[in-house]
């Protein structure tokens, strides 16, 4: 143990910047989205808006909640229309630091990913969207000062939710900590469980800041025919194929982050797996065909646990009022 | 005008206290639930959690929203079960000063009050609920350090709930600092507004500080008869008869307090209106059987629109960890 901990702390700085990396202390910020304060505060009231939605009672903290986890616990969201998704929902924690968004990735930031859960709040065409946003005075008013001159549209509605969701970050996890030479920030069985992750190949796909690999692509189950395979339903979807139609994306996903994990259960794109324990236990069989033993299990879920960053205390922003119903597009139930 | 404002404050200090009142600058605590910090803390949380609900989706806050007016703006309310509630959202804004709550006033305290929705949220038992709770550990350890000694109950749950929202107040009104002798708070047509919210008779039931008559109960419509009952469907639900089985209370409802009234259409007990100034015209037929003019309508929405308070800034909610979704009862799609 002792050695590989050595050798970890050993490597070339290049080497160690791929294999683990604390959070960075900023966040990318797109040339075309500077950050502002306004953009915040507006884009922090459109993500606790339900008006926005189809019948008035869906936001986006509805699913990703902002109060909690940043996701729903759940295996799916729901739409207004009743209907669930096909996938968990991504935490939206730390989602800045993601080059792709989505189980497919099929956005590229959060400016693209942001179209998709409105448009599957129910409204169907995103001018629909942007007639519900532009009946609210005080957006109207927001609006038109932050981006003077052009009428509200979903481009910009995307940006301001987009730079409110950049400072969604949880810094200073005691995994960080202990990157950053706080030895005793996380537990002796959490250190194992890093040396585990290494060694045993986790980290080839779950490296970087985000233990996302940079937001790469891999097969999904790597080694078919567990046992696994039925009980989870993993070859039921075909991941990235469903999004580009390429025969060689097909059974691809996009490698998840996993920063925060030990609070978004359920597991996987379908949510099927409800442990942190029996997440590791499948991923070392399909991915890895590795059976752990229960004490690699704990050293690695032990390991996954110091992954959880500070939540910060959060405002709860004060939405607009909505003087009259009448000049409101009316909501469906 | 001029001098049915000198009429107004020159009635004698009782009087005066029937009629207009400030709201009080502290709220009414019954005994046996003294407020405490780590109360409205634990109370904020259940209150924004939506794991206490059947689907895991839906918490207090969805229809009663801290973000915005207290309730939905709709006019209903939606069970995970997809059903609608019969009733518009009463605000929970300031409900710690009213002494019914429900539109049939069937709840004598917030605590009281609580269970209802909680109900309505989907687990159908009460137990079920304490359940859910209690798999949380952070929530059966806060509530161990508040109840020492006492299992997670209904009661204590309700409890906490009335604690937090004890807190939510929207003081300082322009009707507030008028009636604390600002004179320049409210504009001249909302003191005209007032007079003849005097003069006409709506203050004898919208009277106090919460200008609901101290939640007392009246007919409602009180002069049937008018076009407005088939166009707004006012004689199809028997009110508080539905509630005492009572002949005496067919066609009573509690008289809706009316702070912050601007921001919470749509309006009456089934949200059939949708401006104010409709809402104003038709309970001046229904009530009191007077055809109000166009400037009339205006100078009463005017005072009405005095009514909004200060909603002040809220602090997000941050709920606790769920360690493991196999220790937690499954919710239901």
């Amino acid at each position: 143990m002792k050695i590989l901990f050595l050798i970890l702390f050993c490597l070339p700085l290049e080497a160690a910047t791929y294999l683990f990396e604390p959070l960075p202390t900023s966040v990318p910020i797109p040339a075309d989205n500077p950050q502002t304060h306004d953009k915040i505060v507006l884009g922090s009231q459109l993500f606790f808006d339900p008006r926005i939605s189809k019948n008035g009672q869906v936001s986006c903290t509805t699913c990703h909640s902002i109060a909690g986890s940043g996701e729903n616990n759940l295996a799916y969201s729901t739409k207004p229309n009743g209907k669930h998704s096909l996938h968990t929902v991504p935490t939206v924690w730390n989602a800045a630091f993601l080059n792709r968004l989505f189980w497919y990735g099929s956005a590229g930031s959060l400016e693209e990913q942001a179209e998709g859960p409105l448009e599957e709040m129910g409204l169907g065409s995103l001018d629909e969207i942007t007639k519900r946003v532009a009946a609210i005075p005080q957006y109207a008013a927001t609006f038109a000062t932050i981006f003077p001159g052009e009428p509200i549209k979903m481009a910009n509605i995307t940006k301001v939710i987009a730079s409110y969701e950049r400072t969604l970050i949880t810094p200073n996890s005691p995994y960080d900590r202990f990157l950053r030479g706080d030895i005793h920030a996380i537990s002796g069985d959490a250190v194992k469980g890093m040396a585990i992750f290494e060694t045993i190949g986790c980290i080839s796909c779950h490296s970087g800041p985000m233990l996302d690999g940079g937001s790469r692509f891999e097969k999904f189950p790597q080694f078919p025919g567990s046992p696994y395979d039925a009980k989870y339903h993993l070859n039921e979807d075909p991941g990235r194929f469903n999004e580009t139609n390429q025969e060689s994306d097909r059974g691809f996903w996009r490698v998840a982050p996993l920063r925060n994990i030990a609070l978004t259960a359920p597991y996987f794109h379908n949510g099927s797996v409800t442990t942190l324990e029996e997440a590791v236990t499948v991923m070392a069989k399909t991915q890895l065909n590795r059976e752990l033993t229960d004490v690699e299990v704990h050293e690695l879920v032990s390991f996954l646990g110091s992954l959880t960053g500070e939540f910060g205390e959060r405002k709860l922003p004060r939405l607009p009022d909505l003087p009259s119903l009448n000049d409101f597009p009316a909501v469906a139930p």
